[in-house]
């Protein structure tokens, strides 16, 4: 079968033959349908730090993926063959304390698909049927193929109030965009949106945020409190990594508000912590990955009902073949949700 | 001034003139320009065991209602000379423990308006300043009027998760529509609605319910698993005070649910705990009155936003001196919420 | 290899010859150390109309042990051979969406040990590898085999709030006692425990009880007003399934309390909702068995940190051999917790 | 009457006579009986930058006191004349939305008694009637005096999960100490404490920590893990705002544990976001005062059921017009925390 293979410790990828995986003990083997590029996908490619010292070349890339179920591992018993499924993208030890008590998303042994073993940009993939989530009915497999990174706005959403709250995300990556939906529909009152990118924020206005904040001109504080009366928001979802974004967020909410932090600074960076955090009775939730599998029990309800729309954020489908354009657009920040799309099949 | 009056301690209520009231120190002196008639107003006028046990007449009924402030007593700093503000209805304490610890919405030494004290059922009517919100900005005076009814729905939907949440309301009364339009603007993904009254069932389609249940012919637990795919219900909100309702919630929630319970009972009733509570693991919710002031704020994030449309369900606006229609009204099951308007104002 | 084992549709237990079980993949072989006699296995004995509903005879009773790890069966890594484990008895099937969202507890496909699959009142028993729970360092046998029962004494306190916490405890058999040492150990301000036998109440003392109330002469809300200066309580861990203790709980909680109920009523019975449960913003959680694994996780820190002693409740051990003297100890109300010790091992 | 002053703007705080304040409307005279000194106190004596920017002088201070009332305003109806009170020293505004959703502990207007109005280092003191809690029976006036720097120790505590948990205070400070104690009567399992200071650590073992570790030679996360068999910390209540004791908390957490922070770091500082808060799934809460008054009410229960001791981090009682020497213990750190009396009591 075709893949995207990231061969070497160098920058790059290659398209290449490498032989369908067959799924062990409590696996099933997917035709992948669709499947989704991260920014973590263009680290890979750049063979940035984090990547030189993460990844063991040869290795399938692709952690965002939907596929069909063709071939059942021993002792599985759900899903099905044929079943659609969407993949959470961590394989976890299920032993760990972590994994005992609900919290599996920072289960300590966690390996990911596309990262630590080999993903979804293949015709074929094998994933633990744990792992599988069959796709909501109506929704297209774009969108299906989009859960996983759907799946971290819904945590970092959900993981304080949302119901009649004044919420902003900052940084409208794709993330960030899924975050706009989610929040508005979990109900919040207000989403606001901030970037420094004039087409993401064109991006924002499309997911319906109720006001987008250009933070190269506007202060966000200021924005805000003109926007809510002086209430100032109630959560941040920041999705950005930035430090300024981070100080932003916080200088806007109100006291006793909540900062949900899923976006990855690139290095460490210092707070203001008594004005803008303890001064303030602040929450600050660290979020990584998503709950299992409760975030996807959410993000079910919430797609399949029809309250939250990703597509508006989904600029781009693509042959798979074309993955290292796919990379362009995402590394000059030409796009929202750039999915690929197999060999020999077609959008 | 003209006021409808609990003159005695028999059925009926009178309309006849009154003093204008003085507000104290830390109350204040409202023309009222619109009022809410509520299920309680038909049970004292009615004189059932209830009234007769906690009524004294002579008292001005009415507790929902919204008013311009044209006097202020002693001390008050806020709200303003011609503020618009909607009314919470109960007068606490403030030394209790309840009211020491953010819950005076149960504190034991509670008084309402137009129940134990004048209430807004006339020209004028003093309330203490505390219990005053402002109206939020582009409202309708019957909106307004209205908001304390539609803070029990507040109250009552927001005491379990709702963000993405499969909700059914038993009771579609005035407060299960406005909780209708509650659980869907605060996000939940589902909203169901059960009463034997078509007429009531055809009001809550008009506030949104995704599917109306009428339990005279259909199994409430029945609907919602088709509706669902079996999933069942994530919560109910117990609007009816109907035995058999709260069987039916219980018997349509998902295990683990949760089941919000502000419909009183006429009388006590039995319930099958171990399958309906205990096996399921079930949270019950018993709820009563607003959260001070958490529930206002709330609400008014709903309404302010445009996120929640009350009108629909609002079906009579009428003069206050027709009070004893607005009671057949109610009494009869041909209305939604009724709004009334005193003397000398046109709506 | 010698059980108890329930041989036929009536009365009585049979101690017979059985085969060895041999552990099947995902399975662990134990040899039994100790079990406890739960009121479950009371039930069964007696065939009462639970059991002939539920029990499918030829089956092995005991559903609460600890025993040693003497075979693994395929795919088994953790525990290991050798290691002394205490077992959750509910075998779930982590498939269903209560499994999926860290609710085990209430999945719908639970079988459980000694009751629906063969359990431990045996020389050996095989169960799941993910039900095993390493014994904490410090504790005897006869307290690892009553990790499970205790565990439903953990599950019910942990549902609310408990730190600095008024709290009673009504029903004061084993997982009342149970109970009320958990309370302590977690940090309650005061505890109280309720029964009508005095040789109960005496044991609660020895649990540390602050305060014991036979409910026989004296009113709960009364005792519980004059100990709590009024304040009355903020929880109620509800372990007799006694509709009047259920009542007198709910009569003593002060306003916005919670009720947590574990004990199974025989029958359907009424409440005074209104008086109880809405009027006073009562929450009130249905309970059963055991979060998997939150509660073991927090029974393990209280005891292997000393702060839980289970001892004073264990009031017999004996030999498995003379399980129909426990059951008479039981049905007599003669005993707290009842520990058996299999054929050729001596305590 | 005899106080002491924060007379000018400079270092030094000067012993003076006064005149005795008339309590207004809505407040008490209170006799003081106890007064604490904080750490804030010493920065107002040394006059630091923060006092340079708030205190403007004349002022009397002292925010940590005992009373008795003895003389009442206008429209108080409670506490009574000849009740003994420990204060509140939040004099906040009632009318934000902070105050008005139950977290008055962040006011936006917040004034607090001996910084911005006269405090307790008198022999009287006016304060607001709802800052007022009756002194819990069975406690000492010493302790009395310091339940508003306990408040803050319960606060901390309390923003998290205590019971049957493994938690580490950072600083032993009196703050500190007090939240060993909190930390252990609200029913953690384990309570290990850092500091750099022998002498604090000797008093953290006094107030019954498990296990203290001096972090000028010792490894915070490594003695943690040794502790709790790698289970490591649920939660950090950071006492002393120093970077370092934030990264060592937080690297000593578990996956998913949570660190609240009341300690002020004296300048901005760093963060490892990614490897201690992101990946982790860590919560962090910003901590300031202490709820009103769900905490006097926590607190309460923990200190007149005798759980909590606070005693052992009492070291010094002296009189009052000894502030000076207060001072100078505090500053070389030779104290726990000093309890002043008043001129013409004796101790």
């Amino acid at each position: 079968m075709m893949a995207v293979v990231k061969t070497s410790a160098a920058p790059g990828a290659e398209i290449r033959e490498v032989a369908v995986p067959s799924p062990g003990p409590g696996e099933v083997l997917l035709r992948v349908l669709r499947a989704g590029v991260c920014g973590t996908d263009l680290h890979i490619w750049s063979w940035d730090r984090w990547s030189q010292g993460r990844i063991r070349p040869p290795v399938t890339l692709g952690h965002e993926f939907v596929g069909e179920i063709v071939e059942l591992g021993n002792d599985v018993t759900t899903p099905a063959l044929g079943d659609r499924v969407s993949c959470e993208s961590h394989i976890v030890c299920h032993h760990c304390i972590a994994c005992r008590t609900g919290n599996a998303h920072v289960c300590e042994n966690t390996r990911i698909l596309g990262v630590d073993v080999n993903g979804g940009f293949a015709e074929y993939v094998t994933v633990p049927a744990v792992n599988c989530w069959r796709v909501p009915a109506g929704i297209s497999l774009e969108v299906a193929a989009v859960m996983e990174p759907c799946g971290n706005a819904v945590h970092t959403a959900f993981s304080g109030p949302l119901s009649g709250c004044s919420i902003a995300v900052t940084g409208c990556g794709p993330i960030g965009l899924f975050a706009i939906g989610v929040a508005r529909a979990a109900g919040a009152a207000h989403v606001f949106a901030s970037d420094v990118s004039p087409y993401r924020l064109e991006l924002a206005r499309s997911m319906h945020a109720d006001a987008v904040v250009d933070v190269r001109s506007e202060s966000l504080a200021e924005r805000v409190s003109e926007l809510t009366n002086g209430r100032m928001l109630d959560g941040v979802l920041e999705m950005s990594g930035h430090p300024s974004a981070v100080r932003d967020g916080l200088g806007a909410l109100r006291m006793g508000g909540r900062m949900s932090m899923l976006g990855l600074p690139t290095e460490p960076f210092e707070l203001d912590w008594n004005r803008l955090v303890i001064f303030k009775g602040i929450t600050v939730h660290g979020i990584i990955g998503r709950r299992m599998y409760d975030t996807w029990f959410q993000m079910d309800q919430l797609l399949s009902s029809g309250r939250l729309d990703l597509r508006p954020a989904i600029t781009h489908v693509m042959p798979m073949e074309r993955f290292d354009e796919a990379i362009a657009l995402l590394r000059d920040a030409r796009a929202g949700k750039v999915v690929l799309v197999p060999w020999g099949q077609t959008s």
